[in-house]
């Protein structure tokens, strides 16, 4: 059961990290401590709604948190469900 | 362009890892130099067409490569692609 969330967790990691945008997104959450959606979109050539569900994705892999403030949702990075994606990478290093 | 590429192989990496079967292949194919696809998908609950498909995306990622000796395909592991995915996740590690 724990292998299974364990095993859940690192698929949906490694699953939102399998887009450049989200990866893109995730490189400009990094550079504040917060940042609000419409923010977050400016630089994005996508709608605000694909951006909506690129969020979307990464806040199921837990890698990102909201907090509403009237109509403005803030994002922040969270970046330790990256930590045992990480981990199981570093499996293989002595083969690179 | 070269960004592209490295983009184009991150999504792949990732995309590749983001299941637990093809995880479980590449820890097995870790185990021993070269493995063929029989005796690779034997402990595995899914059918050969199923783990052959899982084999394609490893081989299109880069993860995985095969050589041919007569009707047995002999795969290895190619971490090499990891390595630029590792490197990727490691600057978030100030935040976990």
């Amino acid at each position: 059961m724990v292998n299974n969330l364990a095993a859940a967790s690192l698929d949906a990691t490694f699953g939102a990290l399998a887009d450049p945008t989200r990866r893109a997104i995730l490189a400009r959450l990094a550079e504040k401590s917060e940042i609000s959606v419409t923010e977050l979109a400016q630089p994005f050539d996508v709608t605000l709604p694909a951006i909506s569900r690129h969020l979307r994705v990464l806040e199921e892999a837990g890698l990102l948190a909201r907090r509403r403030e009237g109509r403005v949702h803030h994002c922040r990075v969270v970046a330790a469900p990256m930590k045992p994606a990480s981990e199981w990478i570093a499996r293989y290093q002595r083969f690179w």
